[in-house]
């Protein structure tokens, strides 16, 4: 759906199995082609001929959609990997990865939470962060694919003055000259001088006037309840960190579900990807919503723009 | 402001010391009057003429507008445990409360979190339940002014039964004749079938399978971050149940801060408030936003209108 419009600022590679990107464009009737190329120096891009970086001649895939399997699970873990590759080997600008399956990477031998973790594990990258974008909003997240209650163990002075630096660095990417930084409290009314919790005190004000020491532009620490009201009516922030997955993601995507984006700071790549799941239980009935996907394809864009405000 | 509007359905009757109404009458240069009563027998209502019951004729109160002071703190409780009483013996339909300073009320020897503690002592009220309306949506908390480490001693499997036992039944106050329940995980993706957190199994499904079997239409789990865009889009609950304050809290302020409302159910009395503090930054400057505080009078008139359908 993303490739029949019109691509202004950039070309797209496909990486995966050619039969099942041409089982979905039968499926479109989208009057597009595909060419199956095995090497980058024989690409050529055109509007409607679309290249596929296929590396998985030799594998045998089994595609029911909407049913996960092994096979498939690897097949998407290899084309991440390649994108990852080519990506670090400066031969494309950007990544934009599709949903995965969680479960299913794991059976097929995938130690890894996600696509993020393994992207980092494929960079080499120790520190990163994952951004929700949309709404209006710019939310990284100081703690993400935990139990709740390991949150305590997770978020620590040092993490969070991490996660406030990449943020700082990265956000620079979306075009933002002077970052503003806004610091959510972890508990109820961040707080509420110690009347509802210590951690702001113990954790977060710490991390904070440490990331001040270095100049950066981080204030707070604000009630999670009001801070996004606040941002969005009077713009005081370019980016919020939140101490935790629901708390950063309940407002991107209460507002802007289907528009909205997770790019993953800190990779020596670019990557960003939709907001949602596989939804294997839509998967090749036409009914997918492509507006997040098609979001981050444009964001991928804006960042790769941005490259040389770095 | 809210009585300079023309009262369609309802009185309004003033609690609380005269001087202190008669001093934002001249500041906000009205054209209002208002008639000190001591008793409810005499009271008349017109449209510019507003009745203000004052007990505090006994009472001095030291106000400088944005100055926190015990004798200030005493009259705000001393107020609303007048309206209480008068709500109790039915001479008043509903209470709307104002703004008070928790710490204040504290220093003036009143033990209790807010206001809504201190209702459900003068009405003798074990279990009650804050929720929180506004932007589209109705959410009711399961937990409330605690630090977040003390929610997995707060959250039981019985008080969530009562907290959705509650709302079901008080829902329908708000016209909803068949009410339906969505519940929130307390972990991100509802802990992802155990991948990121136990309690949805141990804690929140049997609270569910509870409720179920007293044929309350309660569904979920849900993962809390795109619960409320589906309800918002879908219109597929009447009401959330939120695990924890910042869980409930974030998407209805980040939609609608400056027009929500809490709703004590649970009580004898109906009882609604504005869902912002104290604001004493801006206390006596003409400054304040009376939409949440419009929408708290307007939300307390429409529980009263469907109170025959309780």
């Amino acid at each position: 759906k993303i490739l029949l419009e019109k691509r202004k600022n950039y070309q797209a590679l496909l990486i995966g199995k050619t039969e099942i990107f041409e089982f979905y464009n039968k499926l479109l009737n989208t009057g597009l082609s595909f060419r199956k190329i095995t090497g980058l120096s024989s690409i050529e891009f055109s509007e409607s001929i679309i290249p596929v970086y296929d590396v998985f001649d030799r594998l045998s895939v089994d595609v029911v959609p909407g049913t996960p399997s092994v096979s498939g699970a690897s097949a998407a873990m290899e084309a991440v990997k390649t994108a990852a590759k080519l990506a670090l080997d400066k031969k494309i600008s950007a990544v934009v990865t599709a949903p995965i399956c969680k479960k299913g990477i794991n059976q097929a031998g995938y130690h890894f939470k996600g696509h993020t973790d393994y992207l980092a594990h494929l960079t080499n990258t120790k520190n990163y962060v994952m951004m929700l974008v949309g709404g209006g909003l710019r939310v990284s997240l100081a703690t993400i694919h935990i139990p709740l209650k390991d949150l305590w163990s997770n978020l620590t002075m040092e993490s969070l003055y991490e996660v406030i630096c990449i943020t700082n660095r990265y956000i620079k990417l979306f075009g933002v000259k002077k970052p503003k930084i806004a610091l959510c409290g972890v508990n109820p009314h961040a707080g509420e001088e110690g009347l509802l919790g210590n951690e702001e005190k113990q954790i977060l004000k710490p991390a904070m006037q440490t990331a001040r020491a270095d100049k950066i532009n981080v204030t707070g620490i604000y009630p999670s309840d009001t801070v996004y009201w606040e941002i969005l009516k009077n713009n005081t922030a370019d980016a919020v960190v939140a101490m935790y997955h629901d708390q950063g993601l309940i407002p991107v995507k209460t507002l802007a579900f289907d528009c909205s984006v997770n790019v993953t700071l800190g990779l020596p790549i670019i990557r960003t990807s939709p907001d949602h799941g596989t939804a294997f239980a839509i998967a090749g009935k036409n009914k997918a919503n492509e507006k997040s996907m098609k979001t981050a394809v444009k964001t991928a864009v804006q960042l790769v723009c941005n490259m040389d405000k770095f």
